[in-house]
């Protein structure tokens, strides 16, 4: 429904104004079509839908993940070991399903970040919320510890198990329930793949609320236990919103069927809202109703290049006065970013090098208005001296060309070394200083300190790499960026989560009294605690 | 920042194309300035901050209300009952403000409805959280029952004691704390009335992500306790989403602090959620942190009448397409209400009799644009026969006089006789189903069967009025009501809550293992459930 005509609506000065101005990315060098993540990560052409989703199949390429057992103090609590019988227990529900084959297991037991690997013996597919029922049930009575396992992009260590804990994968969870093409609530099995949902939805001219760059691998699933940000969530906000129904099985192998697709229903206390964020640790989550936003009938986005990090702040004030309601995402990243993405994955800067970069995306019901306000908004930038450059893609495709330079960090990060990941929350105003501190503090220390994220929501994304892992570096970052995070009442875990990693980190964040309503909560849903030990309580309650 | 020029952006042939077009309502009869809700329904003039919340003062000229334990089956649980030495310990916590003169306390013991009255024989005021934990300590130690209370603005008898249980008011707590007016993040104490926060905000350009007819007294905790929804939830979505911190104080005085102004921030479990909707049973909010949207710098509405309800569906599937991003609310009501409106508050209907009116509402950040597509919606609407009559207000005091004739519904059905309420979450489609079956069944018993709502967000407020309370009437609407909504998959409460009046219909909505998991969280927050007792959960539990 994109308006072809609409891009001579763009006021002719804007291309007069500056000759960096370029109306679509089509003229641009070296332009390298996004692949499909991760594909072009874990290496080329793994088209099995397991391997796309694991790294099973070039783990063998890259070097070995140590064991977190041995890697970090931590003790095994004393759950049982899977035995024979329940091996054959779990035959008998899910026949079939059950895999014990330590290749197969490999990609499961390491994370997305190749930074922690569990021994886990047994993955287990089931496909219904029955089946997840009888295996919890049997894993209660038995004591067994369960990881549950969407997609397996989580950044926190939460989606792979410490020692042996029993994997269950929702990879086979895959199905659409229903979708109500008039409100646009779809309900569907916690399995189903994030992008593949976002296909589904917008052949019926809906979207997903949410957007990430892990789309293609990630599950609604594992998107609802992390309370998953991203990229829409300037617009559409939060899933705590936007998730309207929840079925989850408990740790004893209850359904608690919340599973309404209402916009309103305030009968009682609203449950499933103690899922949403829990990583697994609280219950499985085998089904979800969301309520998809419409399609907008135009979509643009405009790639700008800022010459300080001041113009990036006033170039988002100003974007949220002049765009308003059709403002749909406000992303930045900084030159470092740029070169990563550049260097690892081959794409190239659609504009004049700057210190800074933003993209904005708008999205509204009528194309021309959208021009018009977007035309207006680039002129006032450019006018003022806000920015220096900027590319504007109005069709699909370069639209996906211009995200990808946003998305696909993370993967050229993880590409340039040793990662050390902070996901905070920070006033927009000091965002950027932390990484400019860092820089000077670590100085050669560190190969690249970098930031980006989604400034629109006062999320940074902080980024240091280096050849190796080295306490000494560690030591110089931790507990510097929570200390600092907090200092300006900012958030040490932002969207990410809290998982294996960030657990000891908590108190940073949270009060002691509610750090103790959430371990008595895990006591009250989960009072063996088999569902996803180790994570995202602090290891100290 | 209305642009005064736009008017004349208008389409033409809006004017010529119906004689009953108008453009703004000031040429209507009989127009009567909405007086400050509730004063007008409360007697004239009185002034005092809380009369102005309660009933107190004309109360002797409305029938008296019922003792809720006379007239219900209820049992008192054995709670304490306060002594002297509580007095004096209260009055040491906060000196001046125990209240125990009768005639204060009976507007706090008279719900709005007025259906449930308690006994309460003290009113606790404070001004902090500090106090309100000191207040808490004593009480649980004492095993003495407090209900919690706002503007006492509530709908389902959650507001007011059902014995003597103390009764704490946050009309002291009104102080805002923060407002940040670069993010638009309020924080404030829980007693702030919306009103006025609204008034507070919106000289800084933002306004309040919630707007409901009984602003001028509910506070903003209260609004959280219940969840409320009201006419911006269309656009702004819930609570769940918009509310970023709380301040809470547990039934043993622990006060938690959850108060964070952060966009995102996921450290371990969103406990917050957990009191949000929670009617005063697991906690005390004390303060609140809320995101304000910007306020949109062109707003219109239109008042149409439509010739049926199929018509009023189509106008709603229409608006979304055509108005997409600036559509910021779709009430409904039927004629039956237009006429409660006219006879008992004097206000005239603006456009041409119809068996339905339809209230659309835009925000928009560009009036031009707006005046765009709200003018070529009205054609089409027009031009379709979709509607039959209309009239469009463009200034802020004609938008308050429609608006007054949708939100003083309520208020225009209590002085109708008695008034059976429900409020109901169903599929758009069938909304209405349930109104004019009713009509049917009912035939002389009811006064008058009315539905009026957020059609927007499929929610139903139908209500039946009636001479005088009559147990044939009831069960003829009850459980009839609740299947009918059941079997339409729908919520038997969707956004007033549960209180007192709905805790035995939960079962509806709500299966077993849900209801089960409400006990516990009860039991774990609230050991002796001192919190509004006899309120939200089931009572055979
Ligand atoms: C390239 C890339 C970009 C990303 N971008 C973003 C971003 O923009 N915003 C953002 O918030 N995050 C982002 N992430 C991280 C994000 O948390 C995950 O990508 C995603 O939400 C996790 O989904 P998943 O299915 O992969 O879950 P997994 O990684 O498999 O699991 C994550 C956690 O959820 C639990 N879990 C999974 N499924 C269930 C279930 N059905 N029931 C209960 N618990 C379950 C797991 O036990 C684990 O604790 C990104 C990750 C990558 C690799
Ligand atoms: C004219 C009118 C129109 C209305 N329109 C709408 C509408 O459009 N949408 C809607 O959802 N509702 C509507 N309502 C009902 C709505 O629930 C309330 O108006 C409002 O949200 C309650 O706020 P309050 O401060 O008056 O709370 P109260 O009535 O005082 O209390 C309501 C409940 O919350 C608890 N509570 C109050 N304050 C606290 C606190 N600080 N901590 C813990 N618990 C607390 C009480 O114990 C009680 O259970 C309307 C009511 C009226 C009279």
């Amino acid at each position: 429904v994109m308006a072809p005509h609409w891009v001579s609506r763009w006021p002719w000065w804007l291309f007069r104004a500056s000759p960096g101005w370029r109306q679509t990315a089509c003229t641009l060098r070296a332009w390298v079509e996004p692949r499909r993540w991760p594909g072009s990560f874990q290496g080329a052409g793994v088209a099995s839908p397991l391997a796309r989703r694991g790294c099973s199949s070039t783990s063998s390429r890259l070097p070995a993940v140590v064991l977190t057992q041995e890697r970090c103090a931590v003790q095994r609590l004393p759950f049982s070991t899977v035995s024979e019988e329940d091996l054959a227990a779990f035959e008998c529900i899910i026949p079939g399903r059950v895999t014990t084959d330590p290749e197969e297991l490999e990609a499961h037991n390491v994370d997305w970040l190749r930074t922690h690997r569990g021994c886990s013996k047994v993955l287990l597919r089931p496909r219904t919320s029955q089946e997840v029922s009888h295996i919890l049930r049997h894993c209660y009575k038995r004591n067994l510890a369960v990881n549950p396992q969407g997609g397996n992009t989580g950044m926190v260590g939460g989606s792979v198990p410490v020692f042996d804990e029993i994997i269950l994968s929702t990879a086979l969870m895959n199905q659409v329930v229903s979708f109500n093409s008039v409100s646009g609530i779809l309900v569907c099995q916690a399995g189903c793949v994030l992008e593949e949902l976002s296909r589904y939805v917008e052949e019926q001219d809906f979207i997903m609320p949410l957007d990430l760059g892990a789309k293609g691998s990630c599950h609604i699933g594992g998107n609802v236990a992390t309370n998953a940000g991203g990229l829409r969530f300037l617009r559409y906000g939060s899933l705590h919103g936007t998730v309207l129904g929840l079925e989850v099985v408990l740790a004893n192998g209850t359904i608690l069927n919340c599973l309404t697709s209402l916009r309103k229903d305030n009968t009682g206390y609203d449950l499933k809202q103690l899922f949403i964020g829990s990583e697994g640790t609280l219950g499985i989550i085998t089904a979800v109703s969301i309520l998809c936003p419409p399609k907008p009938k135009s979509v643009n986005v405009a790639f700008l290049g800022c010459p300080g990090f001041a113009e990036v702040l006033q170039t988002f004030s100003t974007s949220k006065g002049m765009l308003g309601e059709i403002l749909s995402a406000f992303e930045f990243m900084d030159a470092e970013c740029m070169q990563l993405v550049g260097r690892y994955l081959h794409l190239a800067c659609p504009v004049q090098e700057s210190p800074f970069y933003v993209l904005i995306e708008t999205s509204g019901s009528d194309a021309g208005h959208d021009a018009d306000k977007l035309g207006g908004f680039l002129e006032h930038l450019l006018g003022s001296g806000l920015v220096t450059d900027g590319t504007l893609a109005t069709d699909q495709k370069k639209i996906k060309m211009l995200w990808a330079l946003r998305e696909r960090i993370t993967e050229a990060l993880s590409l340039d070394g040793c990662v050390y990941k902070y996901d905070l929350s920070l006033p927009v105003e000091r965002l950027y200083d932390l990484v400019t501190t860092l820089r000077a503090h670590l100085g050669p220390c560190a190969k690249h300190v970098v930031g980006y994220g989604h400034l629109g929501d006062g999320n940074l994304h902080l980024n240091v790499t280096a050849e190796a892992f080295s306490t000494s570096l560690l030591a110089a970052l931790e507990p510097h960026v929570y200390k600092w995070t907090v200092d300006q009442q900012g958030s040490v875990s932002a969207e990410h989560g809290v998982g294996f990693k960030k657990r000891d980190v908590l108190g940073f964040s949270k009060p002691p009294e509610a750090l103790q309503l959430m371990c008595q909560l895990k006591t009250l849903l989960d009072p063996r605690g088999i569902l996803n030990p180790y994570k995202t309580l602090p290891s100290r309650a």
